[in-house]
């Protein structure tokens, strides 16, 4: 079992190799609880992950080291074990499902790693990885199930304690619960007074479920933006540990997660993907009970697919009454678009994007439909247009 | 004229009350320079205008403290001026022009600033503060062309040359000049051998114009996503301090301002506003003389409206082929658009949208045009999908 003392090696191993992330006060993500931020999203390769591949590698044998090592990840682990391999100066395989996003496979690459594209989903990827493990003799990196690996998550919680002693909470994402066995063990040991929280998503509560029944729990779907912790089962060591020394484990929607992000974005300036912002979802949400407290939640990771991090903000603007779509039936003469145009912008609103519809069964023979896509300041801005719009004679569906 | 002890002693008076900012090594941004970031970003209210706000207002005398300060600004300004005036518990009056996002005017009201909103732009909002100022006495917190708002934004200058004692150059970004005043004044004054550089938009070059003519410049018109450093004309001051300690002033383009926050998001996780993101633009398309060299980029705030930002973000997307818009002639009968979309589905390509418009002067009688916006990869990915289209027998106009 891993011991206090080995988390203080990896803290020296990691030194020089892992920046010491910022802690950064949060005061808008929730006004009735003191809320900081651990900045691991600022890490090196984007996430925490770096720190448990490094200090694994770190402690093979030369022997080990000679031979290699090899991971399966299509995220996070992948660039953490690729950059402590080379940093080692060892030598690294990563499998990757196929169908992985071009920006992760070459970020892999760009650390150093040799990588394995293997055709399906993850699960070959990672039967793929230990088919080659076994013929070639590399030694496997595990993504969580490792007590170096936990260890050197860990590291973070020595950081928390040295960065913020009067500390009373930490709030941790959850996937196989590598981090928060690492972060949880370093913090109740040294100090049993500060609550440690587990935050999982609930389309993948693993954990939640396993804790909640006494014993693993495999789940057979996972959906989630937090796409970083949809982890179908929990790890032995990880849950055992999580059993031992996490306080409560609670789960937040996407819909939570996406506007936590959202706020992320807007309060304090910084990127979390899905999995990063899971905590401050669940401060942000109430889930925990935090109250009045000084609050670390743990931003794990920044790397989030821009394609989905602009569904966010997109969701998150309509949803705050920024952006509206206007349905509005018109007579179809001359003249009438424009006079819809106006009415917009005389009042404010700008337009993003026009559809004209001619041939719409709803609407009269004569007829048509438009939408209208309309930058807004708050949801008050689409009433002032609507009335705008309906006081000009428009008939405004919707 | 301002002194190097009036420096520090705005930094003994900020200490507490403003975040020493992270310095965060950017890799990426430009593989021949050694880049850093002074993330005044994730300083409090978003950006570094609090420090030369609260130094200003913490020096008034107490008469003058009694009667209250006034600002005009409709950004970082009045967000500084606000919560400034609130920590020295004195009362402040920002007047904001009419149209300004709502979200910066209740932040400013959240600082606990009242709030005159100006019918009209900026420069009617500026007179409407000048003439309140003149009737009710209060001190006039002026955004740039202020000793004391020069000394408060000078500590940015200490702090880096503290952190980074072996930092080769300085990268700022220019409106009025306050922040470069500053930061140039203390660099050169304890470092003269640190180079440092301005840059400013194309779209509002005015301390670029006005060093080059030798004299105060006027823009009659200045447009830039840049809005921080949309400033027409230099101060007084400022313009004297950049001719003395600046040794190079360059501009960088909206395109180029956007393509430097997408890489802040990306590769940093971090959300700069456009006037944050201009000394990233410059190293990293260019335009200053610091291959090979430890460079500071400054990040002066985050502020950027979300709808900006998610116009940023599609622009990049698009930009680096991971969304692209098909535009097919269809035959129009049943079948097509299920045949379109199953070849695109097929090939990893993802539907967002599609506008099906069968009355089109272009097309056939018999025919129609869709337009397909797919989530793509990369430029190769997208070329994929056109080959799959074309093989399918369809007419794949762009």
């Amino acid at each position: 079992m891993l011991e206090i003392s080995e988390i203080f090696n990896a803290a020296a191993v990691l030194k020089g190799v892992a920046r010491k992330t910022s802690i950064i006060p949060a005061p808008k993500i929730n006004p009735k609880v003191s809320v900081f931020l651990k900045t691991e999203n600022l890490q090196l390769t984007g996430s925490f992950k770096l720190r448990g591949a490094y200090y694994k590698i770190s402690q093979l044998s030369d022997e080990e080291k000679a031979r290699g090592v090899i991971a399966c990840s299509a995220g996070n682990h992948a660039q953490g074990v690729a950059l402590g391999a080379t940093h080692n100066g060892i030598k690294s395989l990563i499998c990757l499902p196929a169908g992985a996003p071009i920006s992760k496979i070459e970020a892999t690459k760009g650390y150093g790693a040799e990588v394995c594209l293997v055709p399906g989903v993850y699960d070959d990827a990672n039967a793929r990885a230990l088919e080659l493990q076994k013929e070639h003799g590399y030694s496997f990196v595990h993504p969580f199930d490792d007590p170096k690996v936990i260890a050197g998550q860990g590291t973070i919680g020595l950081e928390i304690l040295e960065q913020m002693p009067d500390v009373e909470a930490v709030v941790v994402p959850i996937g196989g619960g590598g981090l928060i066995s690492g972060v949880a063990y370093a913090v109740k040991t040294l100090r049993p007074d500060v609550k440690v929280y587990g935050v999982q998503s609930t389309g993948a509560p693993s954990m939640a479920a396993s804790l909640k029944e006494g014993k693993l729990c495999h789940l057979n779907d996972v959906s989630t933006i937090a796409d970083g912790i949809a982890v179908k089962e929990p790890g032995v060591n990880t849950f055992d540990m999580c059993s031992r020394y996490v306080d409560e484990v609670v789960t937040v929607s996407d819909d939570e997660i996406a506007a936590a992000i959202l706020a992320l974005i807007e309060q304090q300036k910084l990127i979390a993907e899905g999995a990063g912002a899971v905590a401050v979802a669940a401060v942000m949400f109430d889930k925990l009970p935090v109250e009045g407290k000084k609050t670390v939640c743990l931003v794990s990771g920044g790397n989030i697919d821009v394609n989905t991090l602009s569904r966010v903000i997109t969701r998150g603007l309509a949803k705050s009454g920024r952006n509206y779509t206007f349905i509005i039936d018109l007579a179809d003469k001359p003249g009438q678009l424009s006079g819809v145009c106006r009415a917009i912008g005389d009042n404010g609103g700008n337009i993003i994007s026009v559809t004209h519809e001619r041939i719409n069964t709803s609407t009269n023979i004569n007829g048509c439909t438009i939408r209208v896509e309309v930058e807004t300041r708050d949801p008050e801005h689409i009433e002032v247009l609507r009335r705008a719009l309906v006081d000009g004679g428009y008939n405004v569906v919707k």
